[in-house]
């Protein structure tokens, strides 16, 4: 491991924030980005309990020039920056705070990320029936960025909670143009849905390892033309992508939408062109192994 | 820079805190320390002006585990620790924090590193009448150190300001067993001190770069069998050492001391015996280049 050698006073300084912290793949993708651009920044994780000390450290450490927060500290997190991006006040969460000379600013990229990986696919939104399946925190910031950005005809939401469904509902009509429609989640609204749907998100735990063999769609439900966006990563193709992908539609998996935060993240750390490829065979080796 | 893929999630942070930071050796020691070993830490520089927010912060990234503090938040860091090691809390200031589960504990390692750089150069200090040249902080961390654990017969201070010269004197006196006398700095007291000291130890800023060319010590005032350490290391050579060397008198630079403040801070971090002559190679082509 001779390899911090290199560290000097002027090295930058990221990580991650969360708890768990010790599975996250963000120090390998974003060391193996810095190393490739020559960059002198090291990003490293740190396991956390009290945010807002966490934050108030960035704050008062100069050169801890970037943070990513993950579980449980998304929303916690929002109070203690001085400055968040206004998309990411309406979503509710952040993933992402840059330390601007001890000023804090919060900003989410899991939205622009899934909007990216949508956008990478080629995949046009404007005018088309999105269905999110799904409402809870990755359902919020990909509709509101969606609704915001990316022109749908309509979004529909469905979700078996109705209380996030409503408050999702309600707060993406009152901060959007778009028109939004939702429904409880059911067999028969699912089929309605279904038959509507231009672009399928799904947003929900289910076919996520180690319950890889769950999917929430019947697969006789998908129809030709329709695009399946899963944000499940592990398995990288889950059940729900298999299935679509059978009946011969396209698919994308959560990886992408996973790189793309990162890829976000990483130019808004350093400024630079994020080297995606590299990025994501990082990801590809990791999710692998 | 391909020498940060390494870190992982796993990987502990040590940090210098100062202001100014960027022309610390530190992280280039502590990292090539690390690497020798083939330890899972990386060491990083932060300026920090708000000492109190950046050892909160310190407290709550869990593995952000050892911190080295430099001027001037030697004093100031004291109050935002959770514990401090009885000799510094005398001596009062500290340049080394340890992080035990969210847990801060305060030590001083200058002390410990100059008596260290006595003992490896085979200086007896028990029963030695110690003469020390300044009362300022790092006289303070010497004397303190040498009074509790060397032995001597007496030690003698000098300084031309009454007030830190003073108080040394007292803090000293009532708080060591050791035989503790003190003078103003004057031609006819340093003087009549060099006829009395066995062990000289310089703690001024004297001869320091970029004022090479002064000594506070006349040459004449050389006694054969003395022992002259000057804990000033840039030149690694001062003229006060470069003079006593002339004479034929042991010396004994101030990169010891800095080395070895370095060596015991590593062993806190790691609990690892430090690679003393690595971390002296690093120290050593730092100051020449």
């Amino acid at each position: 491991m001779k390899n911090v050698r290199s560290i000097k006073t002027s090295t930058r300084v990221c990580a991650i924030i969360g708890n768990p912290v010790e599975h996250s793949l963000s120090p390998a993708i974003h060391n193996a980005a810095f190393a490739e651009l020559g960059l002198d920044y090291v990003y490293v994780a740190f396991r956390v309990e009290d945010v807002k000390q966490a934050l108030a450290g960035m704050r008062a450490l100069e050169n801890f020039c970037g943070m990513s927060v993950t579980i449980p500290h998304k929303i916690e997190a929002m109070k203690h920056v001085d400055d968040i991006e206004a998309v990411d006040r309406q979503i509710g969460s952040i993933n992402t705070v840059i330390n601007d000379n001890g000023k804090l600013l919060g900003l989410g990229t899991d939205g622009p990320g899934a909007l990216k990986a949508l956008a990478d696919a080629e995949v046009e939104i404007n005018g088309k029936k999105v269905l999110m399946l799904g409402a809870g925190g990755a359902a919020r910031a990909i509709a509101f960025t969606l609704a915001i950005n990316g022109g749908p005809a309509a979004i529909e939401i469905l979700d078996i909670n109705e209380t996030i469904l409503q408050e999702l509902t309600a707060d993406l009509t009152a901060g959007t143009q778009a028109v939004i429609q939702s429904n409880k989640m059911t067999d028969s609204s699912l089929v309605k849905a279904m038959a509507a749907a231009d672009i399928v998100i799904h947003c929900t735990p289910i076919g996520m390892h180690p319950k890889e063999g769950s999917s929430i769609v019947p697969i006789e439900l998908f129809r030709p033309g329709q695009v399946v966006f899963d944000i499940v990563y592990t398995p990288l193709e889950t059940k729900l992508l298999a299935d679509a992908r059978s009946k011969g539609l396209q698919v994308i998996s959560g990886v992408e939408m996973f790189i793309n935060q990162a890829v976000l993240q990483f130019e808004r750390f350093t400024g630079a062109d994020a080297p995606v490829e590299v990025m994501r065979n990082v990801v590809m080796e990791q999710l692998k192994s």
